[in-house]
């Protein structure tokens, strides 16, 4: 099985993505807030690319059950409910809601997969549970979508996913055939003992310390912490009853 | 110092270029091909992106000095007198010859540098004197560009701009301030023992093996074998001469 890793968003064409279980990994933030979410009883979540589509949709909506979510630059959008920190989706804010999720990178990435044939939210907190819904699913091909940060290679999105490929490696009786970006992914994972440290050290993570999200970065590095698989379907992401294997 | 490292060519937009010095890798095979010609006697290299652009070029230059090299899918282009082997540029081929280069990769990532203090090209063969070089060029920034293959990230590119991070930290005296990239490649260039096997491993090194280049490969894969530090300036790459430290 094919099993491919890619360092951004725009290196993943419509063909790479065509049929096969698209993996987007967004640990800072947009993947941890999505399973945050959903393991907090979300009802469902849609993510869309600007700030103008999660406006225009929210009418379409029942008003007491909606709620906007998302950030630029870090910072929760004017206007909206909550920003794109996973500790504001505790059970009180969002058990029974529908969000719609707008970030800088993330959710993009999500739009960007459309042609998929699954597409699941991964990152360090539900790692182990993404690896089995995967092993279990026997797919034709993955790819292990790494958002990145502004068009860049973000170490923390490639860490995990160099440790989601071992762990694929190890589940699956199938040979893995990995491209350069999976296997150089792989081997530097092996090389990172502490994940708080790999996350607090990143670039985006020292942003987002700047910016008083230091509490994300702990929460965003805690491995298997949460067992929701998220799965994006024409476009909405299923929240914990649908999602949890 | 900030000392960034991209993952390929489409990352580098002329606003990261701009003012620093740029190090294009590309060692399966335009830098290395590069290196060899510069090592050998080559009295200039000129990048172009199209095979157009090549054949535009030549009735331009003196027809006794004037060679056509380059490759697309790693075969020579037909009606070139070279390929992109670095064998093949040898002092008999090259010396005091004027080369348009066309590669798939490689001097499109040259081309795309143009706003750069000055662009560098380095591969394994060279990464001594690429080091030198910079550390007595005091550069203002330092853009370490791997070229990749198709778009995609190139394990063998990553390890070699990894081993130049590393080196340069060592060489300046500057604190060097490093992006996602450089600190991944650093640390995934620490594990690697056998620079042949990474090479060897790599999708484009077994995609040139059996077009019939092992060779280049383990010629490609010699760290420090030359001395040249081939930098481009206006388009042109001028040879060993003007190279040489």
């Amino acid at each position: 099985m094919e099993l491919s890793l890619y360092t951004k968003a725009a290196e993943v064409s419509e063909a790479h993505a065509k049929g096969k279980h698209v993996v987007v990994i967004d640990v800072l933030r947009t993947s941890s807030t999505i399973v945050a979410a959903s393991e907090n009883g979300v009802e469902r979540i849609i993510p869309v690319a600007t700030v103008e589509d999660a406006k225009k949709l929210l009418p379409t909506l029942d008003p007491k059950n909606a709620l906007l979510g998302g950030e630029r630059e870090g910072k929760k959008i004017e206007g909206f409910d909550l920003g794109n920190s996973p500790l504001e989706y505790s059970p009180d804010a969002v058990a029974g809601k529908t969000v719609i999720l707008s970030t800088s990178n993330g959710t993009v990435a999500i739009a960007g997969s459309a042609p998929a044939r699954e597409i699941v939210i991964a990152c360090f907190l539900n790692l182990s549970a993404v690896v089995a819904h995967l092993a279990s699913a026997r797919p034709k091909g993955v790819v292990v979508l790494c958002a990145g940060n502004m068009g860049q290679l973000s170490i923390e999105d490639f860490v995990c996913g160099g440790l989601l490929v071992d762990r694929m490696d190890r589940a699956t009786r199938a040979r893995l055939s990995l491209n350069d970006g999976a296997s150089a992914a792989r081997t530097l994972a092996a090389t990172m003992t502490d994940i708080g440290d790999v996350v607090r050290n990143s670039s985006h993570g020292r942003r987002l310390a700047d910016l008083g999200f230091a509490a994300d970065l702990e929460f965003c590095a805690s491995l298997d912490k949460c067992s929701t698989v998220p799965v994006a379907m024409d476009g909405r992401i299923a929240g914990r009853e649908a999602g949890r294997r």
